[in-house]
């Protein structure tokens, strides 16, 4: 489609080599399924050590598969979800949540894709009304959608709010990687506070790959039997987790998202002070929010992939991967800043 | 685990080598994500011509991954599927279809784990009657859970039967590939009985790919959005396509079964005259189910990975691949023969 | 609990007299049960009638029971529901429609509760893209859970819409009588705009009975399987059918109706010029909405029971019934002046 | 459509006298919707204490709506329900349970409608695997969908069983009122062995109610919100209330079902010695089933209502009501044996 570096998505990458290799290196014989083998049993370890996990961690093949264990392992049947309006359960997965969990999303209108204790609040009001949803689990995403981070003191006043009013914590972490790697912490210095959350390892360099982290261990026990009923089961296990031992060593993860980041905020101090583009969004992950003309986004289209993320506002998403170069992200400024000049 | 060639599941072997090639051929640069990419497209291309297919075919992770979407495609809301009681989604699926389906499965019981119109028709006695689960879709498996296959007359009967008593066919298609290589016949062949089918690639040498196949182009509008909602939508979906495509190329599927099933036929011959041994279903894929004395069974699980089936009429299943190789089959044979005569 | 007449809701009246005589009189010998008997054979064929429906017409205990039973006979299995914010499914039903139809609610700002083809088209935009909830159905409120009537014209024009844009129109018609009532039109005027609608009987002066209007033939087969999973299907279905009966007899329904409708319009009258009062909505049907200062709303809660609607705002809600008097309207309009002049 | 008592089913009876009684003394001035009001705490309270309950009792509208709450009070998000092939949640409620509930029934077979320790222990045989549907819940009928009624020692072995098993009990007790009377015991010698019952009034006299009740203090918070997410919850709440008034207003519902049970020993004995006529299972509650001719049922059923419970084997239910008369019955039996000769 394009030989250009794709500026789309971060999952219109491929795979780091070093994943591919791990995968090669696991096609060996007979193990058995399921994830009853030795790739597995380390890759679990490994992520269980790094998010100083007493629970356990479970594989996945995708982010929404993630979400949606995650959610089902908190949720009791009748409660309902609090989350940011631009929540990827919310806006991207389809009705997911709603179609196989039944539950409602109780949604937050929310700027910058953050919620806050004062934004939770309010969604409480009918607690005790039998007639209204009730809350059980407030899902933030870190980083968020609009490439936005949480500090650790935001997270942690969320979750000290949340365990306070009896509201559990999914923590979405599709690109957890880029929030550690932006906050310059360790994956357990996030995960501290959340329940349950997802590690996403697609999106960073992996082939596909998700991780759900189950912090507490009283929470394990059914986790197993949601994962099959929810078809999120990998026979052939080993290479999935193969993708995570490849992605844990020594810290590929955090190299990888890093480089992204890097190659975001490259993006975004090239066109800043080109006229007519606005960027949005503090350029904190791998993403860049820009509003500029539509005549100029129809223009660079022509030769680069990237989403118009509101068409209403003019208003585009610029993504980078671990595997964006400097030099795809001066190409792509440079035609930014001629598209401009010329229209 | 072992070294030995494990007779426990065909999930337990590896990736072939063609496979995993195409799968490094795929990884260069970028490509829009979610299968609109060209491997997509042509491994699409592929499947639809070999099954002769005027719907469309779409990939998903795994095999409850197929059966939930194959099954939610032909499911009104309130219907009901009937299936054999030893089929995967009743028995080995944790109760996915009625957890993620809302649907009740009409089980009927069956020795060889075929259905036929005679055992289907008395499922259909409650229809009309409020009260009762409404028969919409039969379920079917080729080759069956058993080891079994129907012959094209036998799915042609169904098919008939079905379709003139307002009746879907579903095909779990896990293991088409082995049925097909036992009928000595097309894909198309047996695809022609069912209105929507699955076919397995995980436990036929690929790393972990299904492909649904809808049949009719009437019934395709909706999948697409089922299949994201069930969360069985890859990001990186070349990397699925490519397995097919390498699968597809020069009938390598064919192949591939056709070897695993002569194993099972081999390893049957090889048991077959051991005394204390007997073959319980006719050997027609690549599975030999087995009645052998408790203690044999013990003994040859310390050196030997595969199921007791059922454990109360001392029965055990085992499995082929496609790589396991007539030494390994000689050495089992020798193993059980052993087994036996020394007990 | 109060002597005094309520202004909390429409569903705080007893059960209109002829109503009860009519069940009286149903309960007479033996009948079959769940509706083959004459009382809903005959109760059936008034509501066909008076909606001039070529479908059917099924008894379910309340209106939840019938939203959730209409949602169901419209929405496929993916599709998702576009409704004001306010709809009585998403606000006070406890998430029922996302609990038992995995359907998403796409919700839309409306300050009088009203749709409109505008305020519905920009829900369609993810049309297509299989990561977007795919509306299927609009469910609309007639009259409105904010005490307002769309005109026939409204209704209309966003059946025309629908019904272009590949949309079902689903009618919650919980005070569908006090919008006919208010509009001076026939239930099938109304109806005409919907493929399926709910008549609320409750509210109305019956015990516990609504029904839902199935308008098209085709939508009818599921229908009665659906009502019994979901458990609306009554065993003694003769009583419920009985209130219909009484309810049709003469248009008490629309007498019902109208005077509550009346006794609204006497109280918006009656506090208008009050001094610290405001009606917040057109008095159409037979509520109103009204802000009045917090301490005042305090004070009359002592001796009336009544709804604050959004405190934020210091709103509430006044509901008037069919046996709602003259005199308890003045008694009550009466209080609220003398609350206002002495605080 | 019959002048004849029936003999279909104990729901084709009209309402006892004093039911509807209690029915229209509910029905003066205004109470808050939705339970809270007088009626319904009387007769929660009244429940609570006929059950020794410590938890609390919630009404609801019919006998599938009960079942649906009170499994989804006890149902992890995963587990499965083991139950008799008989049993109503399986044959009679349209596949309710898994639709609304997502939950597999595993179905023991059981010629008399109950369960034991023996018959539900192999449906744990795959505890601990992922791709065995895991159960949680076990439900059993008193009385039977067979007529036929469990010891308190029986039950309290199933509990045992249960209880040391991870497995919670869920009673449907349709027809609990006949098994209290068969077995001369307290409603609450019963409800001891299992953790949420449901207690018909429907078909002892009611119009239509039926009570769940919940032994255990600590299963009660969820269920208010489950029943009004499963469209159970009854806006004017005081006339459901009203029926079970009157039926624990000195243990009418005793006297009703011991009345039923009496009428159908009497049948019994008037038919136990008519050739040709086998009575099948012990009659203990309030039905008999028998084994007649296929012409003979014929030609009953020309004058009298009831079901052909299974054509294959001739078998037929008659069922008796608390206004079944010795009267309809001897003129039944006359007929029954008339029947015989002439044929």
């Amino acid at each position: 489609m394009t030989q250009r570096k794709s500026f789309g998505s971060d999952n219109h990458a491929g795979v780091h080599p070093a994943v591919l290799q791990a995968m090669l290196d696991a096609n060996t014989g007979d193990v058995v399924a399921y994830g009853a083998d030795d790739w597995t049993a380390r890759a679990v370890a490994a992520l269980r050590s790094a998010f100083r996990c007493d629970g356990e961690a479970f594989f996945v093949f995708n982010g929404s598969g993630a979400n949606i264990l995650g959610l089902s392992t908190l949720l009791r049947r009748h409660s309902a979800v609090i989350c940011a309006e631009s929540a990827h359960i919310n806006t991207d997965e389809c009705g997911s949540a709603e179609r196989l969990l039944g539950t409602k999303l109780l949604q937050v209108a929310s700027p910058d894709g953050k919620l806050t204790p004062e934004l939770i609040a309010p969604k409480l009001d009918g607690r005790g009304d039998d007639h209204r949803a009730q809350a059980g689990v407030v899902a933030v995403t870190q980083s968020t959608e609009l490439g936005t981070c949480y500090t650790l003191e935001e997270l942690r006043k969320i979750s000290d709010f949340c365990h306070a009013s009896d509201l559990l914590v999914y923590l979405d972490g599709a690109r957890l990687a880029n929030a550690a790697a932006y906050l310059d912490c360790t994956l357990a210095d996030i995960a501290e506070c959340a329940d349950v959350l997802s590690f996403g390892g697609t999106k960073n360099g992996a082939l596909g790959a998700e991780a759900l982290i189950v912090m507490r261990p009283e929470l394990v026990d059914p986790v197993q039997y949601l994962r099959k009923q929810q078809t999120q089961l990998a026979s052939k296990m080993r290479f999935v987790a193969a993708q995570f031992l490849a992605l844990m060593e020594a810290e590929l993860w955090r190299a990888n998202a890093a480089h992204a980041n890097a190659m975001a905020r490259r993006l975004a101090a090239g066109v800043r002070d080109v006229p007519g583009v606005s960027v949005v969004h503090p350029v904190q992950a791998n993403a860049v929010f820009a509003r500029v003309g539509a005549a100029q986004i129809k223009g660079l289209q022509k030769d680069w992939v990237f989403h118009t993320w509101d068409e209403s506002v003019s208003m585009v998403r610029w993504m980078c991967a671990f595997d964006t170069s400097e030099e795809d992200v001066d190409s792509f400024v440079a035609d930014v800043e001629r598209s401009v000049r010329f229209t």
